[in-house]
């Protein structure tokens, strides 16, 4: 097993991108990871491409054609939100097998290319026989999950609101952010009701958008950088489909599975974090996942989050990019694009949002009805 | 890089399933492989997934729980017909790259389960814009594909037709194969025309079923068998989906890319291979195939054909099971199909189809518009 590094970062801006095709957004999200690695087409050896929705055509040969590589091999992956992750996960065997010594990923989705009945059709959260019919839709799941940890932990809708506050006050930074202005908490709490209690503000949005990372083996990678990011660390988990077969709504037992595999290898602990980039497709996922991580224990990601822990300045920053939250979800670019982000915050490129002397981050991704979920652990070399 | 070892199969019969859901199959498949390879589902590590057209939920959860492994990490991989061969690469990479010891691979496919319209929309051998209103279907490819290699080549209906009628004369003796019958030349020829040049028998049909391989590394897998079969090579390829900037209609660029890695990696060239199964969803495909894997010469695969050589107890004895043509093609499942085929072969356990003494076999699917092919090669070790 040799160390994999990330050599090259490039991602579009996030948003309603209605005048790019998605052959138009790998891309750029592509070429601009190419460039910032220095490299060239002739350089990548193997590509792996993350999306969930897109059906237009065959999304490898696709892949192949935007990067200008056919004829070199594009595997396509699917996990739901997890795919981004899982991308990452396969090239990072490949390249630590010593199979390739230069690599891309590339996780992107255009979901406003996509009808809702299309999104409905394949987004799937729902299991359609016995919990569909009850209101199981994304939110509707995730207002139970946070209706039952008010009932045992006494979580509060202002905390919820306050993942949200804080999360767009990490985007607003951001350039590429979908969603680049602050909230209040008055804002969120006097928004419509999506599903109690889930508000507009409470919830992600739907969005375009591609990113592309270059992985490269330690054999290599000095040759190209001197600012190397290690992928120390990855984990996939997951859990019973059913909401019924689950232990417990307020714990996401995937995302445990899938971070003990990454705290394993890289051969950390959750204190030893300094920055994480979670999944908050709503904001009672964040305060849950904060938990699940190991960042404070179970029960306390509400106060946690109001104690202003999971600021920039608090004990370990929690979505500094703006998260799903500000930065928009296209849902398979999501884990790429929190990768791209902690590999800023470790190069101190984070600008604004940059926390001081960040040496290892987490990212964590959690899919369809949370039964899927990535992580990845990086470290500054 | 270690060694990596196939050391259990298992499959469903392949046809039309109408009382077993995809679960059942998977579980089938999977339980088939781990007695096979005296495991317990404990020992499994890791599992990769391959479906195409699956969308009733999420499916690498849903292989979690069929498999009963929830928690660990199931890989969900698409990549058109080459899906099958793609996850046995991706979980080579894994275990030959030391993350794992021992994993699984399952690929699956209820085609029956599919309407025709979500069929259409999820298959996409087509592109929207400039080639499908041009009647580029399945069937339309193909048909395109064998005009021009009878124009080129003077390759006849007789000739295409030899392929069905070897391939069903092999299926009869498989008792996991959709089609247990033999057919003769007459049959096809005077067969109703799909497209022109293909009757109903040049084409593969609407299959359901599943297939499961249990993979090792070498420093396990002596524990648990002698009869090692190794996967000594694994290649993906990719080509432009538009016809029309392809090269040429009488070659598969995508096959020729693949079959060069997996060639490279197993240092093997197409001489030593003893036996093989390729993507015959039509009759001309497998023609085409065995040039681009170089058994033959380019344009003369009908001719190579009509000699009896891709016959057991020809040069290079093709599609052994009976290949797509009679065993059908549940897409996400024929790659893994040919990989669990092709061990029993290695094995020595392929019965009344057996090719004496075959020490060195290899697999090749093809997908959605040609332009993305999988290659596996395997030896006995």
């Amino acid at each position: 097993m040799r160390k994999v590094y990330i050599i090259g970062i490039g991602m579009t801006p996030f948003g309603e991108i209605f005048d790019k095709d998605v052959d138009n957004l790998v891309s750029e999200a592509f070429f601009k990871a190419l460039d910032d690695a220095n490299l060239e087409q002739k350089d990548i050896e193997a590509v792996w491409a993350g999306t969930m929705l897109f059906h237009k055509s065959v999304p490898g040969p696709l892949v192949a054609r935007a990067t200008g590589l056919v004829g070199k091999p594009v595997s396509r992956m699917e996990n739901a939100c997890a795919a981004g992750t899982d991308i990452v996960r396969n090239a990072f065997f490949a390249v630590g097998g010593g199979y390739y010594d230069i690599v891309a990923v590339v996780g992107f989705e255009k979901m406003r290319d996509v009808t809702t009945t299309e999104m409905g059709f394949k987004m799937a959260i729902r299991s359609p026989l016995y919990e569909q019919h009850l209101g199981m839709t994304g939110p509707g799941n995730f207002a139970m999950f946070a209706t039952r940890h008010m009932h045992e932990y006494g979580t509060t809708s202002e905390q919820l609101a306050m993942v949200a506050v804080k999360n767009h006050k990490n985007g607003a930074k951001n350039p590429n952010a979908q969603f680049r202005r602050e909230i209040t908490i008055e804002q969120v709490l006097n928004g419509p009701i999506i599903s109690w209690p889930l508000h507009l503000l409470d919830c992600c949005a739907i969005t375009d958008g591609a990113v592309s990372l270059v992985l490269a083996s330690e054999d290599v990678a000095r040759k190209y950088t001197d600012t190397l990011i290690e992928i120390a660390g990855v984990g996939l988990g997951t859990d019973y489909s059913l909401h019924a077969e689950k232990k417990t709504l307020t714990e996401f037992a995937a995302v445990k599975y899938a971070a003990n595999q990454a705290y394993r290898m890289a051969k950390v602990e959750p204190k030893d974090i300094d920055v994480a980039e979670t999944h908050d497709c709503f904001t009672i996922s964040e305060i849950i996942e904060i938990e699940d991580l190991g960042f404070t224990e179970k029960g306390n990601g509400g106060k946690f989050t109001e104690e202003g822990e999971t600021e920039i300045g608090g004990k370990i920053p929690v979505n500094t990019s703006g998260g799903l939250k500000a930065c928009g979800h296209p849902i398979g670019a999501t884990g790429t694009r929190q990768i791209h982000d902690m590999t800023e915050q470790l190069r101190g490129e984070a600008g604004e949002r940059q926390v001081d002397g960040a040496e290892i981050a987490l990212t964590q991704t959690l899919g369809a009805q949370v039964n899927i979920s990535g992580v990845c652990i990086l470290k500054r070399a």
